[in-house]
């Protein structure tokens, strides 16, 4: 199976690239112009702060990918960086669809790695060395790291069409925590004998989020809430969302 | 291509698994027969107290894995827990040469994972969800690492034998943080016109770490220490080493 490869630059260097190899190629003029700069710099200069640069590229490749995958053109996003490209490109990264294969190459992925993952399926690849040419280390990575990105993206497409029966099944997100064990489990056993899906969520900061993350993105229905430690009574992302149920007891 | 899956129980529970469908299966009680108990316990049954089974089990699956790797038996490694499991399953995984697939998923990818990863490839896929039983956030998760580490096992297996002429070139470790930056280029280019390969390491914890483990593994054959903030002094480290070169200026 053959995919297209299309590489982005998202430097926000002085310096800028004309092109890759024989890639399609998205400069960063290209990325940035659904962007028009401030009236008073060029068109699509990048700011000079280099926080506000990283900033606006981030956004840029954010919607880019976004559109890309609602055009059904996405079929993975891979990157490559250190702490710098690994906070730009993960951010936008982040906001794709659970299951669309996101990996990123990284110098900190030894380390916490909350900021960059957040309750995403993102994963960081570590790079042992520093991402600065190939040498014996960094190619034995970045051919694991592209290996493991070809088989998710090739997978994925092998199966794209197998469990989409999966989803007349209402799912239903209860939260636990260990006192609240036994009651959760009695529900979830009772809840997938009357034929919804359950998933489970540790009351934990992560857990929580990770949570509120499905619901946004339609694989969670309806919401139990049993382990108050994970509710951040933010009961009106949940009322935005259509057909949503939500359920304290 | 198709590899041989062998699933080994590192549980430590009270319950013990006694095979897993069709797969070549290591109980727990094998993969504890080189270890016989203290004398007045039954022989390979495990410590009652949790940390200390959790680190026999460790060894345990250390040795294992580490005798398949010798014996070339050992294309990579892939497990699954959450942050005991990622705990006891890492500290098995790290120890193996750098390149070799070795891959969990787990609870706890978003967060500190130096405890885990340390200065190793071993690459830490989110769970998102919590590791119990199929839905439909886990199979996609499930689905993608399986997949992932499949491409990184064949892509492995596929180029094994592409690059084994870059290892006459000996390999030099160059430490460098901002400042000693002009001195390390000038140093790295004029080696590389000299035909060494260069590995560069940031002089924080992590990138020395990571110097360290390619010295023990025979990746660097010398090291340049410009950057003293790196320096642990560690030297019986290196004499250990044969034909280990060390530089400080």
């Amino acid at each position: 199976m053959q995919v297209q490869v299309v590489v982005v630059d998202v430097s926000v260097g002085s310096k800028e690239i004309e092109s890759v190899g024989d890639f399609e190629f998205v400069s960063r003029k290209d990325l940035l112009a659904p962007y028009p700069g401030p009236a008073e710099t060029t068109q699509n200069v990048l700011p000079d702060d280099r926080g506000q640069a990283i900033a606006v590229m981030s956004r840029a490749l954010k919607n880019f990918l976004e559109k890309a995958q609602v055009d059904g053109a996405l079929a993975g996003s891979v990157g490559l960086g250190g702490s710098g490209g690994t906070s730009l490109i993960s951010s936008a990264l982040r906001s794709l669809p659970i299951g669309l294969p996101k990996v990123i190459v990284s110098t900190v992925a030894s380390g916490q790695t909350e900021p960059y993952i957040g309750s995403s399926d993102l994963i960081l690849f570590p790079s042992v060395v520093d991402v600065c040419g190939i040498n014996s280390v960094s190619r034995v990575v970045l051919s694991n790291a592209g290996a493991a990105f070809a088989g998710m993206v090739n997978g994925r497409l092998g199966r794209s069409n197998v469990y989409s029966s999966d989803n007349e099944r209402l799912t239903v997100g209860l939260t636990m925590f260990g006192v609240t064990t036994p009651c959760v489990n009695a529900v979830k056993e009772r809840l997938v004998k009357e034929g919804y899906e359950t998933l489970v969520f540790h009351a934990t900061g992560t857990g929580g989020k990770a949570m509120e993350s499905l619901v946004r993105e339609g694989h969670i229905q309806v919401s139990l809430q049993n382990s108050l430690g994970v509710v951040q009574f933010r009961i009106d992302l949940y009322l935005l969302s259509h057909d949503f149920g939500f359920v304290f007891w």
